[in-house]
């Protein structure tokens, strides 16, 4: 007896009549008047379930059988045939269905046979998995964070996970959070009365890392190519739908290289991406066109096929000045981009993915390198029909003189970073990087509204998961 | 002109008198009286760096190439030949050699040519990537991490991040890190005098994951085969060279399964990580081997042509008590091994890796099955020879009435585990799953003597890393 996932059972490289067994979740149950039962059992291998018909010349069939409801956990041996039915390829003539779990009140489980809001879903997150849509979404998911440490490794890259824990002051990153181990009622303090992080478990301030790149730096620096993919945090509480306090956050270093080069990996990067999705997840991706969001596909593969467009950013601000649109926000130089100024210019006046190059200097991070004309910096976005911003980027400022300078502007103490101006002190390379929300690319892969549908467990306040 | 890594330089891949150019670091310079200098260059994507041989014809030989220090940057254009040198396959007969940038102060560069102690790197943790030992650190990190995520895929396993920040009271699961944005010196208090953590971000109590298992096992009863990569945090005020405040943790989680099981995939895991680091990294391994542990790349070939033996814990303990060998501690049923029990056991009594099984009941988390004896649970530690313990793993208890009266016999409280008592309320199955940290693994393949050289930035403190 063979024991097969779902996937296998149903993708044809299995010989008819083969004896098999299918373990995993029954999804619905129907019983025909001539005592036969369709079990659709599911075990997340693949969207869609395997039918098992389920004889009433089976010893349990009174007892368990006709009893097996939505969630209700079975191991099934019998026969792997071809099925007759619309919609399927295989099925199993089951000559045992062993019950290894029944639901406990089955009209009160939460994951009915049914429809169910996703706001009501993130309520009960441990138990989501269990639906078509999560059980989709944690398939892309896989799939997608399979094709970036694929994509990065197959271009020569290393992984290196930065800390997650930090004492830099990463000054005007925005909000932290704090980490620490001192006790909170009664926390020791200075003579001054302020509280004394030397008795805190690494000896000074602590917080939970908002990004790794100025920690990668050191390593591409040394090893050339290097990315990170991890989790970063942001304590801004702004309880939208496209906002996380905690995320994946996929961040390469290229060592020898200018903004152009660090456009052409983004490049790359999203399509072999989207790429690798469209070929693993077909079925998924079938199910987020149909119930999700129509034209993701087409979306895709639209994107893939499509060079990028690269816009000067004063030139981008000259073309939305002369839109016939009208805007919210007045486009202006010197302003950031808005979401409507962004996908103006990649969804109507392109109509392809944009990469907007080169922002004034002054809304960009001090360690972005500035450019000849003195006023702008080597930073890039590239903007996605549908979404806008999914990746933001920069060569980095490689010049110590400059780099002083930039600091000393953006009210930051030089002294501060020195490790940081160390890497500019001993062999200074030009190097470009970028970082991009994987939950932002999940969001967008899968046609989701709310970011909190893209993690695992949705950290919504009161919900049942946290 | 090519641009070619110095890896694919010495590779063989590319035709004699290809004209490339090499872009990377100086490791050392040398000057022959006749007027040419020998250059080593690399760049961080293989061990070894590629010779590039500059004559004083070129016109910045006198003012530049010979001022050339560890650590400079490079650009060199030329043609690549056989090198007639030992130890060497090809070398860039240099036409251009383009200084980036030089060493700010070579003398005191800290990343001098020469051998550093591990101690003094740990303080220079934005440098010490530039030195062989974390080069190949880090790529037999990068190549172990990337088997890691391949051979789960290919075992049909989808990758799952449990959160970082959790609100779950982890109750006897070790010190904990508190996450909030409360004003640490004013925080807001009950009328009792009491923390208000309804004021904070998140509504209540937060604190960095100690292992993301109990989160995993509901997307198992789900998708039948998940893992997790990712952080974990202990705060164990423990600074021994064993121990991290904040590691990596793979935490497979098996459907279906039992312990048996659960020892056949840690054994097929181990030996396929293993096999990919031998394979990929060469040149990384050897050197491990000459300088940092002699035998280490034996010990990993053994490692994998060895079957794992299993011993029942309650047979483990009746070997050591008639070994011959003489205990720090004495062995006694009912209690955890020591390291050294374990040692004795892979490395004298079998010379293999050992699976040891069914502990005591009362050693081992709430969570672990009871076996039919009622003494003992279907938990298994991994042994191997040079380190002990190497993978802690259990078969769960699936069964709701036994798990709660395991959480009453370990003092939780039942109520607090209401999500996870519904993963047993709603189609049980049995399942299994185990944990081990990354960094253990990569201390144990590189022949490390201490845990805060396997990770990219050690957290010592009074570092100038953190």
């Amino acid at each position: 007896m063979q024991v097969v996932s779902v996937k296998k059972a149903l993708d044809g490289s299995i010989a008819p009549d083969t004896k098999v067994e299918v373990r995993g979740w029954v999804r619905t149950r129907r019983d025909s008047k001539a005592g036969i039962s369709f079990v659709n059992v599911t075990d997340g291998s693949t969207f869609d379930p395997i039918q098992v018909v389920a004889p009433n010349t089976l010893p349990n069939y009174e007892k368990e059988v006709l009893h097996l409801t939505a969630g209700a956990s079975v191991v099934c041996r019998g026969t792997l045939v071809k099925s007759q039915g619309k919609g399927q390829s295989f099925e199993v003539q089951a000559e045992e269905v062993k019950v290894l779990g029944f639901v406990d009140d089955p009209d009160t489980y939460p994951i009915q046979p049914k429809q169910h809001t996703l706001e009501f879903l993130r309520e009960v997150a441990h138990l989501r998995p269990r639906t078509n849509t999560f059980g989709a979404i944690t398939r892309v998911r896989h799939v997608a964070a399979q094709a970036v440490h694929r994509f990065f490794h197959e271009e020569g890259f290393f992984w290196v996970n930065t800390p997650i824990i930090t004492a830099s002051d990463a000054e005007g990153a925005g909000q932290m959070f704090r980490v620490s181990t001192l006790d909170a009622v009664n926390p020791p303090r200075t003579d001054g009365g302020k509280i004394d992080w030397g008795k805190d478990f690494f000896g000074k301030e602590a917080y939970l890392t908002v990004s790794g790149q100025l920690n990668v730096e050191a390593y591409c620096l040394a090893l050339s190519k290097v990315y990170t993919f991890g989790p970063t945090f942001r304590a801004e509480n702004s309880n939208t739908t496209r906002h996380l306090a905690e995320f994946w956050m996929i961040e390469p270093e290229l060592a020898f290289a200018d903004l152009n080069e660090d456009a052409n990996l983004a490049e790359r990067f999203l399509k072999y991406v989207f790429k690798a999705v469209l070929n693993e997840c077909g079925p998924d991706m079938k199910f987020f066109e149909e119930r999700q969001q129509k034209g993701v596909i087409e979306r895709m593969e639209k994107f893939i096929n499509s060079s990028f467009e690269r816009i000067d950013y004063t030139d981008a601000i000259e073309i939305l000045k002369k839109a016939k649109k009208k805007f919210d926000y007045a486009p202006e130089w010197g302003n950031d981009l808005q979401t409507e100024h962004e996908r103006y210019l990649t969804e109507e006046h392109v109509g392809r993915p944009v990469v907007v190059m080169n922002y004034p200097e002054k809304i960009k991070a001090f360690y972005m390198r500035l450019n000849e004309d003195g006023r702008t910096v080597a930073a890039m976005d590239v903007l996605a029909p549908g979404i806008g911003e999914i990746i933001g980027g920069s060569q980095r400022e490689e010049r110590l003189d400059m780099l002083d300078k930039r600091m000393v502007q953006f009210g930051l103490k030089p002294e501060h970073y020195q490790w940081y101006r160390d890497l500019r002190r001993y062999g200074s390379v030009p190097h470009a990087g970028f970082g991009l929300g994987f939950e932002r690319l999940i969001v967008y892969m899968c046609g989701l509204q709310n970011i909190r549908d893209a993690i695992p467990y949705p950290r919504v306040p009161g919900s049942a998961q946290f």
